[in-house]
């Protein structure tokens, strides 16, 4: 038996451009003599459909698309995912499934069992989990085919009371086939692999694995696709970050052979290489797959904008991102030469709109209710809120998207102004610490200088009044980012993490700052989840509540 | 058997006030001379916990608090709600719980099975169904207790494969306790009074409802708890939107007497009366359980932000709301008259302050960019966001929270200017109709003239440039709100829609504004809930999606 894997990118609700571009791999894998061709879970609405699939007109269009995909896999089968009503009466009105279509029509249904609902995941509030199993005959083989987290249920603390193998290994399958929809974080990789590798070895079958590639607003599939030998070796692993269509010959053995180079990695991708290609990832499918494709952001000679920018400019290309330089008083003349040299070194667009004038004209206005108070943090964010307000006329009046350019450890500790500088249609570095921005930044410049260095070694500054310095209001950043971890990723107490060494008077701040910060955080624009524990839809925190401390 | 129903306002996260109030009305019911005295699911903890119940810290301080309450357990039992770890190895590592405490210590535990995760619902991001189900004895009765949920799995259509109470019946109960977290949505009275009027005549039991009363951030629990006798016949109905403790004697036979008056209601609150009060403790509870007392709002002189204004008069008291006039050049005389006249009826405080200056500055600034380009929504949206940085500035200058005052209308089609008119701490009307604002301007009314006259029936406007009236771009509301309705509620395609006697091209054009408008929404204020399908935590809709159109 020949097997196609297709590792592609789709775009939720696009009915008409997955289908298509289902179909032309069917042709494609047809023609290279495939006997069976594997797509991705819920490939035909894309992942995550979200509430798309509490209307009932959506999952008649996802038939439909089914029903044209069928009439293609003449001489070739397919397996593809959907979600389908289920008949039964009782339970929830949905499946998650996958359809193996085989001369035009559908001769097995396999519906998931294990339905993750943490994290990022939502699936118990649209599917009803399965409780049947059964493989599929196909060319004289057993296929046991299950759907993602199906796999994933682990021996040691095992999140679901059921294992679908364990049923489906009764049968004497000859092949196990799985197919996913699994977002990156830079730590999935290794995870991924252990996982798989430990049910081809379990099971004793050789294991084909079909991931997405691709981003969905904020979450960004890496594809990695992987191919197990039925002593649960790795022998194929397919690129991260692209799409492709690879083959397989399964003889009568259980081996596996193919004609091309394996790509399986002697070594892991550092953790901040991955991160920019999936920023890049991030970045070029939100603009595209929105139908846009000018980016703008504000550049204050720091060193989060300057990466944005470099980042923007790889993906977008940098004719197509507009740098606006917003100096005020407080801004120092070396932070607008490090604006300068960078947008020179990109090659971008720029434009410099002083704020002063504004932010006075505000000033003003607002005299008879301040009379003589002191300075304070009101006028500090006036100053990032005019930014934010010439950054969206911009916007309004050419079309650009902002980009949001806050990293995580701000947006932890609400280092930002709400409606200020957490603007923007996408946070490209809000999953990322400030400690790391440093590492992408040293990434960008791995082959030559793009950001230049003095954006990288000057102490980080807001320049919201004279003389500021991050290290004025918070912990350094390689402090402050273990805690915020262990808090955040981790979900320790203050106790807990002052257990592990960490100052007390420092923990109890930072956690004291994050949970203040709540309420900002839920306005703030979708981030690109690179980390297992982004804020967004992954981590959903009461606002009006009393917190830990 | 003396029974007491503790209808409580908890406070998520804040043990040590949940617990003292608990304990407070514990010594109330013993001394009263209740045998037992029920209290709402997850009463230690507040509902909705969300994420605070990954924090192992909070559920050790969950039991931390039930063995304080347990302390004071002597000469009467309780039941409280709580989460706690799930002992299994299999499954998700917590159950959502009630504690049956007697003498001091805990006789026994029910672990809820039936887990809603929809809508506002993630219960099973977190718990573990149960599957056993065991009646409690207690004073020679046999007691079915039940967790919400449990009992909501209805025959026609059910959500679940299992019913608790059909498992419980077989070991012959004497009474059904339920303890719930049900919040507010204007449908919702009927809705519970039919489905637990149901559970009580087909298993021929009398059932003791208790339910949360008070706003946790978006979610308004009101109370209403409910008492119904073995036929089935609902014998008392708790007071809505405010705390109580009421006592009943459930003799051998049965029968339910209790003293004090009944306060069933012949017939129900209209739906305007009922979200009315609903906003009001939404705003009080908000600021108070957050610990802010004043409120800052703009005010136009149109409807939404009268309604606004008023309702956080009454919520704070008038001496605790600010409203400010923001006149621009497009601003009518009768609007700053209006506005002028509302702050004299409800005796809050006001400033004026122009944007003119503020909006001159941005242009003059934006020049050399804009050059001589029409006038249009780059234009429009610097008068909204500066309005928005004057108000947000007076909050940091003098500590007040800003109140949204978009309506659901506006927030569905995406009529609001992101960072402008959008801002705000708490949306008070964003899940109430434009028709709906009306019908609440008339009832703040229904006494003597509090809202304008004029406010009320003019036509809508943004004025945001000369002129302008909102039907310009949006269909009449009286129809827009029927199509957004079948939309957002209903989940209706537009061919459904069209099929209702809606013109198609009005549809399509709602529909596709509703589509185009959801990255703003992402990041608009929590909005407090009044009807079954608010914007935010209960809809999650992809942003860079296709949509259906």
């Amino acid at each position: 038996m020949k097997l196609a894997l297709a590792q592609l990118n789709y775009h939720v609700g696009n009915f008409e451009s997955n289908t298509e571009h289902i179909i032309k791999h069917i042709k494609k894998a047809k023609q290279n003599g495939a006997d069976l061709v594997v797509f991705a879970e819920l490939c035909i609405c894309g992942y995550p459909a979200r509430d798309f699939l509490e209307f009932s007109e959506f999952i008649n269009q996802c038939e439909i698309a089914a029903q044209k995909i069928a009439v293609e896999c003449i001489d070739i089968a397919c397996i593809i995912g959907l979600p389908i009503p289920n008949h039964k009466t009782e339970g929830k009105d949905l499946n998650n499934s996958a359809y193996f279509i085989e001369n035009g029509k559908v001769k097995a249904i396999v519906n998931k069992a294990l339905l993750p609902n943490y994290d990022i995941f939502d699936e118990y509030r649209y599917f009803e989990p399965s409780t049947e199993f059964n493989c599929i005959e196909f060319k004289g083989k057993r296929i046991a085919l299950t759907i993602c987290e199906d796999l994933w249920n682990t021996i040691e603390n095992p999140l679901y009371i059921t294992r679908p193998m364990d049923t489906l290994i009764t049968q004497n399958p000859d092949v196990m086939i799985n197919i996913a929809a699994s977002p990156f974080a830079y730590n999935h990789d290794e995870e991924r692999i252990e996982i798989l590798k430990d049910n081809a070895s379990r099971y004793k079958l050789p294991l084909f694995y079909v991931n997405h590639v691709g981003a969905q607003t904020e979450l960004i599939f890496d594809g990695g696709s992987l191919v197990f030998d039925k002593t649960g070796k790795l022998v194929d692993e397919l690129p991260y970050f692209e799409e492709c269509l690879t083959y397989y010959t399964l003889d009568d053995n259980g081996e596996i052979s193919f004609d091309h180079t394996s790509t399986v990695k002697a070594e892991r991708e550092s953790d901040i290489a991955q991160i920019h290609d999936a920023l890049i990832l991030g970045i070029r499918d939100y603009f595209h797959k929105s139908g846009f494709s000018r980016a703008i952001l504000g550049l204050s000679g720091g060193i989060d904008s300057a990466v944005v920018c470099a980042l923007a400019a790889e993906a977008l290309g940098p004719e197509n991102v507009m740098a606006v330089l917003l100096p005020s008083k407080f801004s120092s003349d070396h932070s607008i030469k490090d604006a300068v040299d960078l947008v020179d070194n990109l090659g971008c667009m720029s434009e410099t709109i002083a704020i002063k004038s504004i932010t006075e004209a505000f000033e003003t206005a607002l005299h008879p209710q301040f009379k003589d108070l002191p300075f304070n943090i009101a006028e500090e964010n006036i100053q990032s809120r005019s930014r934010a307000i010439l950054l969206m006329a911009m916007c309004n009046k050419f079309g650009y998207i902002l980009l949001n350019t806050s990293n995580k450890s701000e947006a932890a500790v609400g280092y930002g102004t709400l409606y200020g500088d957490m603007c923007g249609g996408i946070s490209v570095i809000g999953d990322v610490y400030k400690t790391q921005v440093f590492e992408l930044a040293r990434y960008i410049n791995r082959d030559s200088e793009i950001i230049p260095e003095n954006s990288i070694i000057k102490p980080p500054s807001a320049e919201l009044r004279p003389g500021q310095k991050d290290s004025d209001s918070l912990p350094e950043y390689d402090i402050l980012d273990q805690v915020l971890a262990q808090y955040i990723e981790h979900r320790k107490s203050a106790n807990e993490i002052i257990g592990m060494g960490f100052e007390e008077t420092t923990v109890h701040r930072a956690i004291k700052l994050i949970n203040l910060a709540e309420h900002k955080r839920y306005q703030t624009p979708p981030i690109l989840r690179v980390s297992p524990k982004a804020f967004g839809m992954g981590r959903r925190m009461p606002i009006v509540g009393k917190y830990l401390q």
